[in-house]
């Protein structure tokens, strides 16, 4: 007789709660928990703590009888051939099922922030470049192939999307975040969380919340963040990923807000994300999250009363192994019920409580390939669209031999033979790689000096500037994590200077009087403005995955349209952080401040190599009631001689308020693809939704009065301004807002 | 007959509710309002917007009939004689008095941040030196002395002191700040206030509040601040110095706090302020902040909404000129009856309501010395204990020949020869003398230079270090405003690199070989790191004043014994700002960051010339109750051979606590002179009350439990730990509690 946990024609909170009632407070437990195989308790760390508490959590062994909630990544944790590890994931399920008396096997969870973080799969470009595509859409595919590949080797669930906001660029881990504004970051991560959970993927939304706004942008510091500053630049993104994107995970912050570390903030984890966004998925902590906080952030007394907040406040799985959550300490029964509910539910979700399991991999072992050409294809286009023209002044790009027979190229720089320019912190070979001196890359990750020999086979390379026709100086970052790279996880900026003295090799480039193109492969923007006066041309990419070195060298050469556009301005100075382009007018541009926060190249600015002209713009009703919208149509021309793409960006500007609000924000924006002499009609969908935001009194509204769009290239190079009216009352806007501008190409 | 007004029998608030009854709404409204006869409406501004708005400020003769609230700075505008200046400001009282028809003169206020902002005025150390002194009774000495020479010529309020905490040293008011420590700040900061007032001065605390947490320390830019930050870090100074100060003035900070304007900040300038803290006295708006809520801030359209937003949260009086508040335009009546019963009642208290009036001088004309010994002794005293030795590894200091006969000593650097180095922007030769050029100090200002000849009258001064037995390196800042300066309102900092280039100067000191000792002379910590190890000796002074090259030279020479403690740490490197020391222990010092912001000298550190011994303390009680208090006893013995001054700080370290709380914080100091030989016993009577902070529920409470109290020489080197333990239930503490550990030399 089928029991109702296991009667596939029930709901499935019903099939949960049923065997939820079947279990013992150590089952429950046990469901909470994970089990991290092969992780080192020495030497190479991949979490921070890592070496801390490793060796004092849970072995699998002892966990089996009860059951056990996750597997912690089997396949990024050392490195192993797909099909042997799809084959090991499933003996290992095979284990857990035969462990617990219900047969129920493990959530298996793996990084997917660059792709998926195994061996040998396709690594993408990191989700800093995703936001200088500006295209969701192309996100969204690349998620979900990414979503794909996971589950064919027995993987549940993917520990991303980043949606924190960068709010200070020193930050270590601003080239896992999509950029500085929360509109772009909602929109790209919604797509990215989109394209996972349509693969069967739970997503994973991280770090719920103020992770970014660290003090001095240090890792694990505190945020300090008042309520409306989060309700406004910090949260937008997760709501639209929860409510738009319809993520079943959400991982808490390291940090602390004001204090109180997300870990325990029951009002983020519980009040907000369930009560109000009406989430109803997981909660996991991060890596040694409930740890840190009897460990670090003191307000813990012991792992077993860090369990009780963790819990309490509305943590429901502690990984990536049991340690506070633990069978022995039984906990606070309702609290324990309300946990364990939430993670069955998944687990039938995923039909993981549906009779008979089948853990093996869905293709046959042997054709299991995680690099395989509709991947490589995703990477090399969302490749090529992240790649930013910063400027052109000189019109020496694209190279004026287009095919480079015969151009002297001195190519400059220590990262022009450096993989780990292309690749993110997140990737396998960054991230687990480095740990085995002698792994192959598992993919072919071509160097920019071996993707320009291949683009340009005309062409000399030389070292010396003085002997060249043209300079490409290459400077930028090599990821890593905690130290071992210049940016990545843990490697946190004292300032926005070139890393490893590049500074001086744009000195010396310049000084050559060889015309200079700076390229700056990097993981987050770096000071240019000692430079840019003399430069030729700068290109900025951000660790364009293993198709990048080809993305780059292809906008060099003009075989590629430059299309990308800045997710992350770019400063002037070194100093004077953090500088976020969201900022009211008041020391907006410097005085009554010496300090002149105004960027070298703005939030939102690109260039093409043609010329994009923009008509007057149309709109259907300047004026219009508080829960009203509005249309607006744009005709952008191409009137050069080369194809390119203008991504028409809408931002908002509201003139007075009952706060201080940022002089722009973007609500809108579309990427238009344009051969020569060829027009298109922009069509944008404006809500006076949009215009809500969180007042002097903590409400969230729309008021009357005039607003101002401005359809802009970037957030300084305004096209043209339309004024609106907002009619009627002020409206309080709730969690049912909308929040997206549609804007396409007619 | 006598109306009850001026009937000085009865209570002032009843005087003034009597005179607010016979007003019109436009005499009122003057009461609200002042006038700044004499701003530049072009050339040297000093205050942000002056060129903007005095133009479009009200005129004295506009006003004159309905009556006049405030006269803005009648001696700190252009240069004037004391008596004369005097004489001018009874004339215009005269003026005023005679202009409306209840006879009433205006409140004078003056600046008096570095003592009274007036020309052959005393020129004290700046509150950062104050801070480094650690010496409260001082401070308050200082301070009735200097508001005795404001009452002498007719000045009513001084808009002194500043008592924002310092959280980003890059932030050019550093300087006017006293220190990193809120406890350090009240206490001292109440001292200033118990002074001034002392002496019939009314006090301004300013900037209330958050405007050292600007961002990215940019003068004005927006504080990010949580509630809990603000009640535990930001506030605590301001509620000591309305609850035990008795300061009657508050002025708003230009900035937003979490978008709120502090100018429109009910919750703080009325809720908190007068409901909670019961602060009587009068809000004076900073200069043209009432302005900038609609020109910078964009939260009212127009200046006739921006004077109600203003007037509506709290703010009473206009300043420095009437604009936003103007008589024609009729303010809401309950508003306007509450903000002018406040500035009445207060002029009341002056005896402004008082006939006869007498606007003279109390000392004849002709015996006006704003300079006089009894000041410059206070001077000479402040700056002396303000000189902190922060490095002696070579024991080279003092310097090996007291009386310096025959020794060769290169004294080399930019600020040698430079009295801005001795003085803060707020000092009259400096916020004004500069706009006068040809002008003369008005008080004798000794160079570096000049006090080292006078000091070292044997000693024989050269240029080149190759040539000396010492070098002694002088680097730091020169003050001014709105870049007129590198330290200064204004003169914010992209980083804390030495200014000017004069790293390169020390580089140079150090590759001569010869023994070299950095003194710096400053407005803020510099990064030193790069120099320390090479380095002979350091010796750090914040702008000491007129007196304050001789107080660095006596140090130099041991003629005055090192006594000072930093009020804000010593970084290592210029990067990686902000690094206030109040820091939860996670990330505190680096992992799981690259940046480190261990300061290379921590908050309260600081050397003598002797050696001092802590013997074991004795504690009465090392438990008792929430409500309860403690006695420490500690003694304390010179075993050098030279006389010296011990610090000794208490430091409060709470190992469990609902929220993430500093690792340690400041709760009790006392400054302890002993003669070689002898010691002596330090009491501490510490209140449980003093461990109150704000919980993860936001009240503030006492918590039963385990504490540990920290004898220490600095915030990080820790002489004796005292465990407690706290017992009883968790206790609320309001705005009664106990601020205070009472410490003294038995």
């Amino acid at each position: 007789m089928v029991k109702p946990w296991q009667d596939t024609t029930l709901p499935a909170h019903v099939r949960a709660a049923d065997l939820l009632a079947r279990m013992t407070p150590q089952e429950k437990t046990a469901q909470l928990s994970s089990v991290w195989i092969g992780a080192d308790t020495e030497g190479a760390d991949v979490a921070p703590g890592q070496h801390t508490y490793a060796a004092r959590s849970a072995a699998l062994d002892a966990l089996l009888p009860y059951g056990l909630g996750h597997l912690t990544r089997p396949f990024g944790t050392v490195p192993v051939e797909p099909a042997e590890g799809a084959a090991r994931l499933a003996a290992l399920q095979r284990t857990v099922r035969e462990g617990n008396r219900f047969g129920l096997p493990a959530i298996a969870h793996e990084e997917c922030l660059t792709g998926f973080t195994a061996w040998q799969a396709t690594v993408f470009p990191t989700p800093l470049a995703w936001g200088a595509g500006f295209d969701p859409e192309l996100v969204e595919e690349m998620a979900q192939a990414i979503g794909a590949s996971m589950r064919s080797v027995g993987v549940h669930q993917g520990l991303a999307p980043v949606l924190d906001v960068v709010r200070d660029a020193r930050w270590g881990r601003t080239e896992e975040a999509i950029g500085e504004d929360p509109y772009l970051v909602g929109t790209i991560g919604s797509a990215y969380v989109r394209g996972l959970e349509s693969a069967g993927i739970v997503a994973t939304l991280k770090h719920f919340a103020g992770y970014a706004a660290s003090r001095a942008a240090r890792n694990h510091a505190p945020a300090s963040l008042g309520p409306r500053e989060l309700a406004d630049v910090v949260l937008p993104p997760f709501e639209m990923a929860v409510r738009e994107g319809g993520a079943r995970s959400v991982m808490p912050a390291y940090n602390d807000i004001d204090g109180l570390p997300a870990h325990a903030h029951a009002e983020l984890l519980t009040q907000l994300l369930r009560r109000e966004w009406k989430f109803s998925g997981t909660v996991v902590s991060d890596y040694y999250g409930v740890s840190l906080l009897e460990e670090a952030h003191k307000i813990a007394d012991g792992e077993s009363r860090a369990a009780r907040i963790a819990l309490a406040a509305g943590v429901d799985v502690e990984l990536p192994a049991a340690r506070c959550f633990d069978p022995a300490d039984p906990l606070p029964e309702n609290l324990l019920d309300r946990a364990a509910l939430r993670v069955l539910t998944q687990k039938c979700e995923l039909g993981l409580l549906d009779p008979p399991q089948d853990d093996s991999p869905q293709k046959p072992a042997a054709s299991l390939d995680l690099n395989p050409p509709h991947l490589r294809e995703l990477a090399r286009r969302v490749a090529e669209e992240s790649v930013v023209l910063l400027a052109n002044d000189s019109g020496l790009l694209p190279l004026a031999v287009p095919t480079g027979d015969g151009l002297r190229i001195a190519l400059v720089g220590p990262l022009v033979h450096e993989q780990a320019a292309m690749l993110g912190c997140y990737t396998f070979p960054r991230h687990v790689g480095v740990h085995h001196p002698g792994l192959a890359t598992g993919v072919e990750v071509p160097t920019l000096a071996e993707a320009l020999h291949a683009e340009l086979p005309g062409a000399v390379f030389v070292d010396d500037p003085a002997a060249a026709d043209v300079c490409l100086a290459v400077v930028g970052d090599r990821s890593g994590l905690f130290g071992r790279g210049s940016s990545g996880e843990g490697c946190d900026a004292e300032d926005l200077e070139l890393p490893y003295q590049q500074g001086e090799l744009l000195d010396s480039a310049m000084e050559s009087g060889t015309p200079t193109v700076i390229v700056v492969l990097s993981g987050r923007p770096y000071a240019l403005g000692r430079w840019t006066d003399r430069a030729a041309a700068v290109v900025q990419a951000f660790f364009p995955g293993q198709e990048g070195g080809a993305a780059v060298a292809g906008v060099l050469s003009g075989r590629v349209e430059p299309s990308g556009r800045l997710p992350v301005a770019v400063p002037r100075n070194p100093g004077g952080q953090p500088a976020p382009y969201l900022a009211p007018p008041l020391a907006r541009h410097g005085f009554p401040s010496t300090v002149d926060p105004t960027p070298l190249y703005p939030f939102g600015h690109g260039l093409t190599y043609t010329a994009i002209a923009w008509d007057a713009p149309h709109c259907d009703a300047p004026e219009f009631p508080t829960d009203g919208e509005t249309v607006l149509r744009l005709t952008v021309r191409n009137t050069g001689e080369r194809p390119g793409t203008e991504v028409v960006q809408l931002y908002l500007h509201d003139p007075v308020g009952t706060v201080a609000r940022p002089e722009v924000r973007l609500v809108g924006y579309t990427r238009v693809t344009l051969a020569p002499g060829e027009a298109a009609e922009v069509h944008a969908v404006f809500p006076a939704d949009l215009a809500a935001y969180t007042g002097a009194d903590g409400r969230r509204t729309v008021e009357p009065g005039a607003l101002e769009l401005r359809l802009s290239a970037s957030s300084e190079d305004v096209r043209h301004t339309v004024p609106l009216t907002l009619t009627g009352p002020v409206r309080e806007v709730g969690h049912q807002r909308r929040m997206r501008c549609e804007m396409h190409v007619k």
